[in-house]
């Protein structure tokens, strides 16, 4: 087999076999084909595509290059979540202890990577004591005891991937459906979980700008996942304004544990329930999403949800009274109310800005070395369809450094398009992808 | 200006600037430029094509990447012609004479290629003594002497265009009109002559296998010399079949040779007479093909041509006595006469087939290093038409070594189809493409 065949092939518009897929992918990790083979490729792929079959074996050469997590120590059906990322996405610090305390088991290895905040894990390091550096035994030990536990990344998952990835940023080659699509799902293919319920965000602050886009991806997405043996669901949600209100570590850890009380935005919430409701189907630990909803409804309500983030916080080394006094964690020493200078509806927000806003003020890493400023952030106070009186609120700032405050005051003002016609509020869940 | 941009512009079909498309080949050439950035680059140049005003950009900016080749020393319109390759094509040894002894300068950098045979000046090297090591000085001299010189690739020609090649012949990138037209036409720039007329092949012997890729290559190629300020035209001829009867070094020297005494086979006087006329058109010489014609029928009835050629054999150490006595010329050692097996016509030929018989027979190099035997290869009888009787030859095998001779009929026998049905003998020339 020679890869020069495989870029004719596919220049031609030929699917490639299983096998092909397979050596052009271990080929390539292995250093044995160069870049500027694979690149070429990657090109034809832009244009000529993938069908099902070679996304899936693609998705599965990657996921299969390094090494697959094995969760089968752990009892039950593993449920995972997985957003396309976007601005203000705090919905794993909800949708966990809600999900584990119905019974099903969420086990967590993540990463920590560039974005306008930090991740999931620089965010439960706001808890002090709170560490993801646990073995893998005490990790599955307690999935098993309390089912939820978040290791940090361990293993090599996926580096075909990883690869790949490198790759096509410089290549050109990044935006196509199956290249998107599989290398998403390699990695959590090898994470391990049965059960995979994907956050596929559109509008102006995603990847992908429209809904359209998105439903394509998720559709792609929810056949390699049901293709290669894992219950895979895909919510699309709206990305066109951040979700929920905060934006910065420890703003998005309080607003996360205002929502466990009980007191979600309503976008929050609508993602939260929806996004845990198909976590609890695929589980089989409900039979239909309203049946999910009413317990998830019932676990928040009790305090049971609640209770389970300060045992999962605990169990991790961190101190557990945070979760039932939020006031304790520290605050940005500066604050800015930024307030609407004339009457009139907000009809849009360039979301990426308001992202950029928030690295801008030191809540988001820029380079891998970058430290997080956890205080740091934007706390909106009116959102898309807000009617607005002068001098009205929109969002307050929160900084540790003058000049940054100052850069980012001038990037959120311009990310804020006010009109004076009316606008309806938009809603969160734009729609629900199953295996057909 | 950054590369990833221009990959990305060609890949969404956008026509990139002059600027953009010397910046990418100057990095490219000096490696600033990375080969897997050029590659998806190339891939998307398959796709999305470039136009005439790119074209002719990357033609030239190829072309000026080394050295340009300056002939203004030389009095007049120079002459050259470039064919893209095919099975028998010796027109550039009865060409050079024919033009030159009409008075129009002939100066001719040729390097030493791959091929079926060699090329011509493994042909010319036939003659004991012949070289083309000589100085620049002598070159310019004996172009201005006697109007006809040929000398070894000295300057390093279109290096960008050596790197581009490489690169397109690993990744799947060759066969894309405006990436072909631009390397042939970059090396021919470089050169320096005025009038550039070339032969564009099409049929099973060629890179182009049908007439319609041949004109779309012949009119993007004229479009690019008359663009850089050449005079520029393209014949496109038939290589369904080899050119003349002759396949192999000393075997097409002494056809060329028959050819300068009048005795061209049809196909060969065919093609010497159309691209010498365009020559002399070009050059000035004529102001109509008819007026060409005839002095081209004439120089050679009168002897003028063939004494050109020894000439222009003695003075670059050529023994001109071959020229006039070709029977000095070694042969080769076994001959082999091809028959027919049945009545019939001779309906096709599979001319790369035909070609690679010749380098199995050891005429042409397989490698850069290896040694070609100028006695070898193969005479044809019978072309396309030709009605047969069990028994005639269709070829005679001329070989040195009994191994290669059986693997060499074989193959022979395998590219010519021969059926019942009468079949017409099949034009040489096919078209005529001059500026619009």
């Amino acid at each position: 087999m020679r890869m020069y065949d495989l870029i004719m092939k596919k220049k031609h518009g030929e699917a490639l076999s299983e096998a092909e897929i397979r050596f052009f992918v271990n080929g390539y990790t292995k250093g044995e084909i160069p870049d500027y083979q694979v690149s070429a490729f990657l090109m034809a792929v832009c244009f000529n595509g993938m069908d099902e079959a070679e996304t899936l074996a693609l998705t599965m050469a990657m996921a299969e290059s390094g090494e697959m997590l094995d969760l089968s120590a752990i009892h039950g059906l593993k449920a995972d979540k997985h957003s396309t990322g976007g601005v203000g996405d705090k919905t794993s610090l909800i949708l966990g202890p809600m999900v584990a305390s119905l019974g099903v088991p969420v086990a967590k290895m993540s990463g920590r990577g560039l974005g306008h905040t930090g991740g999931t894990i620089d965010k439960l390091e706001s808890f002090p004591g709170f560490s993801v550096s646990i073995s893998n035994e005490q990790f599955i030990r307690n999935v098993n005891h309390m089912k939820l536990a978040i290791i940090g990344q361990t293993a090599e998952l996926a580096p075909a991937d990883k690869k790949l990835y490198a790759l096509r940023d410089v290549t050109a080659t990044v935006d196509q459906l199956s290249l998107i699509a599989s290398s998403i799902m390699s990695k959590k293919l090898a994470a391990g979980s049965d059960v995979i319920v994907l956050d596929v965000k559109a509008g102006s602050g995603a990847f992908m700008k429209t809904f359209e886009d998105a439903k394509r991806l998720a559709e792609t997405m929810v056949k390699i996942g049901n293709g290669a043996g894992r219950r895979t669901y895909a919510v699309i949600s709206d990305m066109n304004q951040p979700l929920g209100f905060a934006v910065g570590n420890i703003l998005e850890v309080k607003e996360a544990i205002e929502a466990l009380n009980g007191r979600a935005p309503e976008d929050l919430n609508d993602a939260c329930m929806t996004l845990a409701s198909y976590m609890l189907l695929g589980a089989e630990r409900v039979k239909e999403i309203t049946e999910a909803k009413e317990l998830l409804c019932e676990t928040v309500r009790s305090g049971a949800a609640l209770r389970k983030l300060a045992e999962f916080v605990k169990a991790q080394g961190g101190d557990e009274r945070y979760v039932y006094e939020p006031d304790r964690f520290p605050k940005a020493s500066l604050t800015y109310e930024v307030k609407a200078e004339t009457e009139g509806y907000i009809t849009s927000m360039n979301t990426e800005e308001i992202g950029l806003t928030s690295l801008v003020l030191g809540g988001g890493r820029e380079t891998k070395e970058s430290e997080i400023d956890l205080t740091v952030g934007i706390v909106f106070k009116k959102k898309i369809g807000a009617k607005l009186t002068k001098d009205d609120t929109i969002a307050v700032l929160h900084a540790n450094d003058r000049e940054r405050l100052t850069a980012a005051i001038t990037r959120f003002q311009n990310a804020i398009r006010i009109e004076q016609a009316p606008c309806e509020p938009i809603p969160h869940i734009l729609g629900v992808v199953e295996q057909s």
